[in-house]
């Protein structure tokens, strides 16, 4: 199959108010611009407007700094916020894990058969359990120990780690640490995280647990965006599973995995494709 | 279709122990009792077994009663305890509503179809909005009236009435009132409600605002058993549904309503059909 | 809750090439006209472009007549052809039924309960076993018999009943007759089917005994459009529900139609929101 | 989490008639047997009786081999034929695959991570794309070409490499290859594949294409035991995801592949766990 043609990603928010469409539409139209995907909403309770588009990056006679200082303008212009994203910019991830590996197999089976187009350019763990797959793929594995005496230690090193990749997106692929809220302020936007349950049900520690003793008949998976507040972070993705009294905890340990594998999954795609946009503390996946 | 066979249904649990399936399983052989489904499961953190069978009736020498009366004596033989159902008895179920008819349109719908083998005797509404449908579908409606100085009074009569009819389940089909304790007491294991979220998330007032507030990703429906604690009770069946960021408030409640529908006439058919099992906060559903 | 406020909605498609965002976008900023929601696709096989867009009633200086000649004039000037629909003109549909109730309980149950915003103009029936529950709602049932020597009087019975109401869609609710050529043609685009599988799959006669004896783990339903080639018009909606080797056909098909009701309500909805874009065999659902 | 004890597996078809549970449960009540999980279903269309049961090992006097030598004869009583498993001997798989890595990384992980407990004994492709990540995961990988002129010696080869891991299962992970008649004989009933839509939708090549062209609103997946009929071996698991008019090809791959994954995984492991008897066409999964 080939490749999508290359492309500048537009996102945008503003207040709303006529004429937003018409004036970025013929902003584009004027320059040539063919969009190929486009998506609009309208929060109802805040009035705020939000898009995002993909335009041929061929279609435009200039390139992406170029529409990036223009559309700029427009922004200013609508009294918004927005961004340029270009198809053709290489994107980065880190991960960071713990000893749980289906997360992470997972992800690099993904990016290995080029069904995630991302470099994974770091897996950061505070075990090293998963450094052999890893290297196995040919990523870089760093073993941070975190001992429970001195964790901010560990943390500067994550972090100082992270930064030399000025990755896309940092994914907490079952960390299993609580980040400090410096490092959660640092990283917003751009820290993923996987929990094991269908949040708010379940905050904390252990939810199989908690579901197992609540009898539940589903469990499920919650993709967020990293906030301070532990598990409060703005939801991108969420699924679920069925259980039953015949599923021990052990078992649906087991088969969350498998909606926590696929939630994270469409989650990181989705950011990285500049698909979600975040107000509050919501999210807008188009 | 032809319906199924008439059957004498067998629930039991007792302590688990070796021989227990070999005990009852011989005990129908020798009568020559003929069964078309059997289930077990023992629940592990407290050792209790559980069992389900359906035997032919025409397959044994004697009747529904003669049956009780040996069984009962093989429940004392385990320590446990147990019932023996005969799907060719009747079953009754009386609705308690409220203004929203949903439930009510797919339950009778259901029984009218021919899809739900029950006998509707009453609907008992604290508003009359429902009654014109009700009875166009030849079924009684009672209004009771719920002031909100007395509602002990109306509680009362709600009480009187269903007692009337005796019924096998007392749903509470988007009643919106809170059952006084000693209802909830009285009607143990026979009064089911549907909840319009995935419990635990949601417990109380208004769920999809809630979940409309919290920005998820799904929204669901819980139908359990009712009991003094709000929202508490044993669950019987939970569902989700996709919602999102483009949908209003209004539009999770409608979509929600196909939830709560589908999830309300599997739990009330798993009850009537004597598949739930109760045990401390959790049911076993076979 | 209350109603959302008056809308008109734009459907449209043409050739795809740029500006054509640009173009509409900017007639309606012109205008005032306040759009609420907005859809973009092109199809990449036959590069055709489709647009749906919503705006507020009040946000023009003029009516729907007046926006329909308007538009009209940027329909020729793209090349393409349009539509616009006012959320004020009430909408009327039609059922045509058999003896199976499931689906017309359904539909009128939500018609009921406002959550379907249409009036049922009449209920055709080839049997009358459904009459009183639909006459119950206040709606008038047509029985028309189909005697299998002469089905042509009965069609036209039909046609002509239909033709009274000139409804927005005619709903083939289990109708179980095989329309003739000539009315797929003349009620094109606006007659639904409900067909329990899940197309392609068990085409024809007896879904669900084809999928018992295939041993097939889900079973579906599929919304669409009607076709002079039976089964095989443009789908709508689908959707599937899980099914094991404890289920016997009977079950099967009660499992089976609580898909066929949601997907058809679905189906229905999304088509008189005008949702609903068709394209060759294919369908755009925006 | 702990592992779960070591248990024997019994399953066992036999002509349905009273007694049969009796049978069986006093035979291994009269050892001590303990019951962990029981299940029983006939088939009402053939009267054939089905029976899966898990006894811990350790509450047997003996083990395994004299339990096989004595059910054996309450097998041959009862005019069936049954399996004795025990969880206590290591189970072992070989993947047959192409080019197309998703489904093997997929099963890799879940070895690696400890939730499918069985040996990958060995990886043979026709092509060596796959064999890096392989033998990363310490796994013997064996290329066989498959010249399209000379494919007989292909499979001899293929053949004598199964051969030499007497596999408890063999797993065609997207193999791509279609499988001469002798050989689909000689691992009958334990050869599994996966198929990329949910049969008997889209038999044959490029289901997603066809897929496509049809526009239908749901993709998926089955694992079936492989027959000398092309995709037309008993069902083991089937699953869908949903899809829209804006899924291209290529989108629907992505998407069908999550749903490749997650349906082999849990057809393999239930075949492992004997979970599945075959029964004709069908399958009965416990």
């Amino acid at each position: 199959m080939t490749q999508p043609e290359r492309r500048y990603v537009i996102t945008f928010g503003c207040p709303d108010r006529t004429g937003i469409v018409a004036r970025i539409a013929q902003f584009l139209a004027d320059a040539g611009g063919w969009i190929v995907e486009a998506a609009y909403h309208t929060d109802p309770d805040t009035s705020w407007f939000f898009t995002r588009q993909e335009v041929l990056a061929s279609s435009l006679p200039y390139g992406v700094e170029e529409l990036r200082a223009r559309f700029a303008e427009i922004a200013v212009e609508l009294g918004g916020e927005g961004k340029v994203a270009d198809t053709g910019e290489p994107r980065r991830i880190v991960l960071l894990v713990s000893k749980e590996g289906h997360c992470v197999y997972d992800l690099l089976g993904r990016v290995a058969s080029g069904e995630l187009e991302v470099e994974v350019s770091a897996v950061i763990g505070n075990h090293n359990d998963l450094a052999a797959v890893t290297e196995g793929h040919g990523i870089p594995f760093h073993h941070v120990p975190f001992p429970r005496e001195d964790k901010q230690a560990a943390f500067a090193e994550v972090r100082s780690l992270v930064a030399r990749h000025d990755p896309h997106a940092i994914v907490l692929a079952k960390f299993m640490q609580i980040l400090p809220t410096e490092l959660c302020r640092e990283w917003t936007g751009r820290a993923l995280n996987i929990h094991h349950s269908f949040l708010p049900s379940f905050v904390g520690a252990k939810p199989y647990h908690q579901a197992y003793q609540r009898g539940v008949k589903l469990v499920g998976a919650t993709c967020h965006y990293v906030t301070a507040e532990l598990d409060a972070g703005p939801i991108v993705e969420q699924d679920v599973i069925r259980v039953g009294h015949g599923d021990s905890i052990r078992d649906m340990v087991r088969k969350g995995r498998d909606i926590e594998k696929v939630v994270l999954a469409r989650g990181l795609r989705w950011h990285l494709e500049n698909r979600v946009l975040v107000h509050g503390n919501k999210t807008v996946v188009f």
